[in-house]
């Protein structure tokens, strides 16, 4: 049905890491043999990029291999001259700093490129924290939400989570939301601070690496015992009000 | 911060396959040391959860093995006890049909019952449709939202289209459904009836099967096209409209 492009390339999308050293509890054992049929490659940074893609089983030297740089600086016209290459043969991997590119991270605007082009988009699996906290919340799995990051500025902060909550509550969507590592502690508090006691409340820390931690509680239950340490560990939030059916 | 639970083992949530028989494409290389320590399972067919097992390289006896059924009939309280193995110390897996167990399948209440009783939960990478159509689809991955199984009854079925899609538009979350696959094509039907022609869909059939197909096209290009062979392919439908930012 697409417009076919004769003998083009496939952009690759490359899960990295999200901290964890063992590459074989997160990337499928064939992981290695998809990027090492890559030359080129669009990354976020491209030191963090050679350091995953070896830590990933990249065998080949990088001295053949290309590098595009994305990021806030990168123009459109920059973007869209990286599949070039693609359109004439060349397989193409993306990948962001940590989990799935395009998701909550850059690349969604070159795939949008690729898909114009006709250039076939071939998803590869591995770890993504909003899925594995969602799967490990115990919550609505049935309809969710993501957010990304909630206002910083606290009137409109509270303001969201009130609002979220009133769309958790009953069954409704699970909501699904993050915040820098920085300022972790500071949304969580505020999150127990403004909702109801008996709303659920996940917090999924350092997932996928040893330190993982994923527990849900009542808000009221955190109040008594307490926030864990958060503060600069990588957390996906979720919350969510069972109802009556769940 | 959770109360301790003595001796108690963990829960493992086992995505399972989408239909591609390479597990070696889909699953991390440590999977099958993950569940070769486990002999309790929660699964929804026993015959088709053994049948994956074995395929994913489980290597004991399933005569050694305990299979809990959790399906409609199963009432709240034999979920409950399906853990009490758990707070004896025995670790179990819990597993779906097809891909992670909690997310657009059964699961969720076990989890919560898990978290409950503060036994760990420890979700494993694996492929997930929803995830990979997302990361493929060139749209909205910092706001999105999944809905499940849209209307079934037409006038509330178009209803629910026209409501995704001015979320959708302007750049707001991706709007992310699925139909049970014998009416796949009913649905995209309608989306191409109802939505503007300027908002994108995409169709991601088959994932991580060799069929996989993921495409993204402004809706009129879909009336003009014509839509892909959808009749008993699972499929995953996005909608998106970049709006002045994107």
């Amino acid at each position: 049905m697409t417009k076919p492009v004769k003998s083009s390339g496939t952009l690759f999308l490359i899960p990295s890491s999200l901290g964890s050293e063992y590459t074989d509890v997160v990337f499928p054992a064939a992981f290695s043999g998809f990027i090492n049929t890559l030359e080129v490659f669009i990354v976020e940074n491209a030191r963090t990029a050679r350091r995953f893609l070896k830590s990933a089983g990249y065998s080949k030297s990088f001295d053949d291999a290309t590098f595009h740089i994305m990021d806030k600086h990168t123009s459109d016209t920059e973007q869209a001259a990286f599949l070039d290459e693609i359109l004439t043969g060349r397989s193409a991997g993306l990948l962001s700093e940590a989990g799935c590119p395009g998701i909550a991270d850059p690349g969604q605007q070159i795939v949008r490129y690729a898909h114009s082009l006709g250039i076939p988009v071939k998803p590869l699996v591995g770890p993504n924290s909003i899925l594995l906290a969602l799967m490990a919340s115990g919550m609505n799995g049935q309809q969710f939400c993501f957010h990304g990051y909630l206002p910083i500025r606290k009137h409109q902060q509270v303001q969201k989570i009130k609002e979220i909550e009133k769309d958790a509550k009953g069954g409704g969507a699970t909501q699904i939301f993050m915040e820098t590592p920085f300022r972790n502690l500071s949304l969580a508090e505020e999150v127990i601070r403004q909702c109801s006691s008996s709303t659920l409340f996940c917090i999924a820390t350092d997932l996928t690496m040893e330190t993982e931690e994923i527990i849900t509680k009542p808000v009221g239950q955190w109040r008594k015992d307490g926030l864990p340490k958060l503060h600069k560990r990588p957390c996906i939030f979720l919350l969510w009000y069972p109802g009556k059916k769940g």
